[in-house]
């Protein structure tokens, strides 16, 4: 396999710019998109390992990516749950994530998991029920709320830390503060999935899950999945630049989710759980 | 199962507005969100057929959606190879889809292709040079030129037919126009792939694949699972309102496609096929 890798997660490239009538060629930056597989392995297990998900990613922060997809599609729970994580092949393009022997490991489930989230029912049994068995996620726990105030300040602190945004303008970003607002985390990636996935398993690998007391800001809109793994991670506040869509307020609505969207300076709109916004 | 389901693109709900300091109670409209499964079948094969794809996707031209979907895989080339497509189901959130006895279906290249697209590789056998096995699409036939005068218009001509979007702020778009500026059609999604399988699926349906001579344009950015649908498709032109991967560029450059991102009225840049560009 000859394949070239990209380690940054933005490109160099040459363009043409129509400005004002006039083209001109000049340089720019876009940023990468490169597929990553992730492949599960049981500890000590040789070989590759099963392949599990492949996705298209920015790289960067692989291994948070195929932790914090994995814990969202319910296969593991915390931190102890892994034995190993690491990039491997020759392009750098996969991870391969070792489980401990005691890890149950619920395949029907995974089966459910991908074909909903993604697009997948090649493999069987998985049919629309599976949508809904798979919503009686548990609650958020933590009652947490969070001051208007504090809202209206999130986008501006955490656009300073979003480097690849600013130098392409084609990346999400997820974004975690702590109840007074101050930031712990950014992640971005191509897709919006990826960039929580991220942030989501890097505090697992830290061993901070569930994100009880936190605030997630989601720079697009806020879908079905988003909210699925947020709830996964137990954040009770969620705060997204753009719309929420139908079925995002319904998971919000029955996990004690505090939704926010819409989120400028000074306004935004409460789609759920209101009392917990001070 | 007892499942209700929303047949309007829009939902009207209660929401709590944060305006200027103040926190009013207001009705206000989301976009829907629902999963839609697509199921393949023979002709004359009884029973509901296989599963193929659950799509997370806003109801409204379902079975533009699937037909558009089965032909970005590859799985059906023309309207000849369906012998019936409808809604099913006691939600109405199924769509089977009939091929003719000749059709070919290629089952190993179905796991392939849902491996990449989507994120699915427990069926098996799928791995990372499957991506690269896939990229060599056939070029895009017809050297469709395009003005920079006609490109500068195309937002604004679209925008009039986005009725959701304007309604909610949850959409994305995909448009077509012929070579003059004309708009074809316009779909709306929750999803963007969404909304191109609907359009790619109504052309489909009515006979008018490739979109030779035609322009693409997008409402947000563009990916390289666009990308992949377009030159499926057959557009010579597609047009982003936001930035394209750095993948989404390479498979443009190679399929013949002349792409251009950050549209706005009289600025743009073009990343691919230059010379086409009048």
């Amino acid at each position: 396999m000859n394949v070239k890798r990209d380690d940054e997660p933005v490109r160099r490239i040459r363009i043409d710019a129509m400005r004002g009538g006039q083209l001109r060629s000049q340089q720019d930056l876009v940023v990468v998109e490169e597929p990553l597989e992730i492949r599960l392995a049981r500890v000590a297990e040789p070989g590759p390992g099963r392949a599990i998900s492949i996705t298209m990613r920015t790289p960067g922060h692989d291994v948070e990516l195929a932790v914090g997809f994995l814990h969202g599609e319910g296969l593991i729970r915390s931190r102890d749950d892994i034995t190993s994580a690491r990039v491997c092949g020759p392009t750098g393009n996969v991870v391969r994530v070792e489980l401990g022997a005691d890890v149950q490991l619920d395949l029907a489930r995974l089966e459910r998991n991908f074909y909903t989230s993604s697009s997948c029912g090649v493999c069987g049994k998985a049919s629309l029920e599976a949508v809904h068995q798979m919503l009686p996620i548990r609650p958020v726990s933590g009652a947490t709320s969070v001051s208007a105030g504090l809202l209206g300040t999130l986008v501006l602190r955490a656009r300073s830390a979003q480097d690849v945004f600013r130098d392409t303008g084609g990346l999400h970003a997820s974004s975690l503060f702590d109840a007074h607002g101050d930031l712990l985390a950014t992640y971005e990636d191509v897709g919006r999935h990826n960039a929580l996935d991220k942030l989501v398993g890097a505090r697992l690998l830290e061993g901070a899950l569930p994100l009880s007391g936190c605030v997630l800001l989601l720079s697009g809109r806020a879908s079905f999945e988003l909210l699925q793994k947020a709830a996964a991670a137990g954040v009770p506040v969620v705060a997204a630049v753009g719309a929420p869509s139908s079925l995002a307020i319904d998971l919000a609505e029955r996990t004690g989710i505090l939704l926010v969207g819409f989120l400028r300076d000074e306004s935004f709109n409460v789609y759920t759980h209101r009392e917990r916004l001070q």
